[in-house]
């Protein structure tokens, strides 16, 4: 029979999502609803090794559910990577009193987590949080849906400009495994061509397209761009490519960058990370460990976390079907 | 069987909501698409009996995915009610050579479809649209997501002054039959009470709360209210039996009104109307009729329009739980 | 001679408004700057009365010069109305060994400010922060421009309605004696009308006017209205007024109320207060007193509070021409 | 004595600018007031050599007022630098009795105006409108403020993630030969450092002052560089440059690229938009001719075009004093 939980420790790890902040409020109230001491180490892993945490309670997470970022920082830690870094991870949080851990990050977050409860029977709950969205059982991953607002806000912007100048712009946006932001920021865009890395549609599929367009006396055009397509060329190199190919384009590039990482999260992200978390503490008071919280369906669900390191997230290619239909 | 639909009617009826453009585009695009006729009629079914459209193409719908309203403009038509206006509508669809007739609102707009449908033997699909979300048969109506954003822009905004001024907020938002607003927008705000139509907490538990609340230190609090909640006492009464029964708090009141109805639509809302549309002229021209599309956990679906106005779209329960669990 | 200036206080009084977090941002880093501690009093007045503070530095403003409200938090206080009030406040500074303090609020905080400096020899600085921009000696207060901004941005949401519905709209915007707000608001939202304070335009040249509009075609209006409006109805009972009259007109009526208060500054009133306050600092290092900062000109300048307090800082009438103009 | 001018031409020019339609729709308004008649040249000056003109009234420009880039659409035209391309396009005035032109643009857009109306006798007024605000004679030129919170918005984000990684962030902002725009977003940002082409601060200078920063405490940062910074490194070197030389420094790169140029004009923009078009048009009505518009001390004043082409706009040097203040 597992032990009783008494305290709980929280960390954000890898990348940083907008919401996590919002999750880590969460996590933090709602141990306070159930008595439960909470702690929170700093920058991952990292703050797990090096022992730096601090007591959670209600005030500490005031009128934070609004802000991007996190409160306890993020980090990627190679030395938790060795046995020796876990180890000492295990006895800091023997050594604090620390009964089970909620980890809120993606894969990488995780796959940390299974070697740590596995090595030194330390329960673990997975909060997924991370804009790339690729994590398998759960339909969204906090941050995402912030990410693609950001993204659709800034090539609302990019097109005010293309308009007026008849221009054709690349716009790269993060997914480097991964289309998700692309494929639906870029129908919410309405972008006319979206590259992704889980279908090559090729560098002359785009010429083609490209110029049927100008044909169909479309001036101005949006290409959305993957970090991580799969035509073999970069963003610089694909606008240059067109530029050589189809001489009556102007084409510019915007690299969108680490504004996708940051902001306000939206009221989707806020929801869900707060049900996520609220179910995350539950199931540790309840005894539970070793799994990922997910929405799954518009509900709360979890699997293990070997199962969600095993799966792969599949984008919805349904949605290529419909960025082909209303780029017409 | 079916007559080949070979021109297709849009137009978007009752209280507009943000992302009915997205959705007019998708519909133009797919018919194009599919070398389909496509025509607008104004004003909802007023246009329809005052014969007033305009035929629709790719160009028609240009840079319109990310306004707010409807370049279809909408009504409440009051004619169309009366078995007589109908009739009239049906004549001038029939002289228009429209055969079917894409329907984006809510209930009120289907109920019309339905008898016009039914009278008169021209198939419709509905699409769902409205900020209220109260539709049966889709998890989201289309612009619901934009207006929770709207709102919790709005609160974040009021919790700035509240917090400084140690100053307790009562929000009212849209809502009249239902809470879907004002409780995921509280639940996203922070809310330290969420009022809805679906469950009467009391005023007596309002009031022990927020004696609770200002024991436990908290010194400003946002109550979100619903339109249509329960208490038999509107927003303003509220505030005074509050400020009466709790004198050290200074209440205040915000009621957000029509700015929930306006603005750019957020990504999801994109998305989910031009998948919606999408789905939706595939339908008509895959000879279906009377049906409403939907999104049911993450999928495109359809459901007679029967069944979507028979049946009642229940808010999650468990989100109350959250809300209480969170406002510790 | 005036002492030399050791310890310089701040604090935040009045109705709070966005920038002000950027205003005692600058104000203590100046100090650590020129190595000069710096406390901050919560609650305004009250704070110093109820001797109520805390040492400030350079980390203590991290990251809060994009955030809305102030951290000092800020009130009215009755108590400081009083001689006896004042006293209290004016030994609690001298116990504190504060040698000077800089007030950011409006004339209310600067009438307080000159009484406490008369009566017990403590040099003043005003910094001037309202969104209702009516004070005299600058042409900008702290908070005005992004009221401004958020005013507009719930009218373009409110106009999307209004065009999709052929709506009257009028909007209530704050300013009980000074039409600031409504008048660049209004011209910045395309408004057909502008009611405020300063100009009594009658309610019989308002309906001239919307008469006039309807018959060139304009189906859909905005009204700005002032709180302070000389119509003598308030807005609901314009928006009645106009429908007897004017019965074909579906007008409706929303007061944006608290959300003009809230908000991340924009970065001309992020500047503005910066710029303000680290001259304020360096005015008092100076041995200067009782004065209050502007932006006259684009530049920054210095007035006496006496000045500041009995002056009044008019709007630009021709502004009043141009909405005129516009609204054709 | 100069011919009365009975049709006025308008159109925009150069770089696009938010806030350009506002002016476009004060242009035509104000002729529409008048009695005057007006009409719209598409893509600046290659609109009038290949004579696309469309008639614009009050209804041309509805709803546009808040809309980023420009409905006559901008273009640089290398026809127009010739007299030939110039005599063309004052034929086409001609034939199209067009008596004087309203020019929205920067200095490219003024140089080609002055030649214009020197060789062929057309009376033109030039309104300033570009994000970079390097045109002299006016304080303010249409669309930089918008730019100001475009970018600082982007910075709040990457701070955001910056804050939560400890990381160094270096921002390329617009700004070729001027720093209006980093120097006044980098303050509103809170930016460490900033560097523009009006002063060549040097390399050196940056690590010693990162490294102090580091020394304090300090563990994110935010550069803020122009495009045309003197450094004579690109921001890539730069960030390469410190990563060599302060290795602690997880230093990452953001170009903001378009965005700027896009989106929502703010308040203070269409407002300066409005005001600045109203006075163009009576200018011109009044006989006036060859003068820029501009708003010097929040007043609306004009000089001569000559005079806004030789003379240089300089950013305030006591910005640069209070960025080092600030960044403590």
């Amino acid at each position: 029979m597992s032990k009783k939980v008494r305290r709980i420790g929280v960390m954000t790890s890898g990348g940083d999502s907008p919401g996590m902040n919002a999750a880590i409020r969460a996590v933090v109230r709602t141990c306070a609803y159930y008595h439960t001491e909470c702690v929170g180490f700093y920058r991952g892993y990292q703050g797990m090794i090096n022992n730096e945490y601090v007591p959670l309670n209600a005030r500490s997470v005031r009128n934070i559910i609004n802000q991007g970022g996190t409160i306890l920082q993020s980090a990627r830690s190679k030395q938790f990577m060795t046995e020796e870094g876990r180890s000492r991870a295990a006895e800091n949080l023997k050594k604090a009193e620390v009964d089970a851990m909620i980890l809120i990050g993606g894969d990488g977050t995780f796959r940390g987590g299974l070697a740590l409860s596995q090595e030194h029977d330390i329960p673990v709950i997975g909060v997924p949080g991370t804009i790339d969205n690729d994590i398998n059982g759960t339909h969204y991953a906090i941050g995402y849906d912030t990410a693609l607002n950001t993204v659709v806000e800034a090539i609302d912007k990019i097109r005010d400009t293309a308009s007026s100048h008849n221009r054709l712009f690349f716009v790269e946006v993060m997914g480097r495994d991964a289309g998700f932001i692309a494929l639906n920021s870029g129908i919410g865009a309405g972008a006319e061509e979206i590259l992704i890395p889980e279908e090559d549609l090729g560098v002359e599929r785009l010429l083609d397209s490209l110029e049927r367009s100008r044909r169909a006396g479309k001036t101005s055009s949006i290409v959305v761009v993957s970090e991580g397509d799969k035509t073999g060329k970069n963003v610089f190199e694909l606008a240059d490519y067109v530029k050589k190919n189809l001489p009556y384009y102007d084409a510019r590039v915007t690299v969108l960058g680490h504004i996708q990482r940051g902001g306000r999260p939206t009221c989707f992200d806020r929801v869900l990370a707060s049900r996520l978390s609220v179910k995350a503490v539950e199931l540790l008071l309840d005894g539970k460990k070793n799994l990922m919280v997910g929405m799954m369906n518009n509900e709360i669900e979890s699997c293990s976390l070997d199962q969600a390191l095993k799966g792969k997230h599949n984008i919805n290619k349904d949605l290529l079907r419909i960025s082909e239909i209303l780029s017409t």
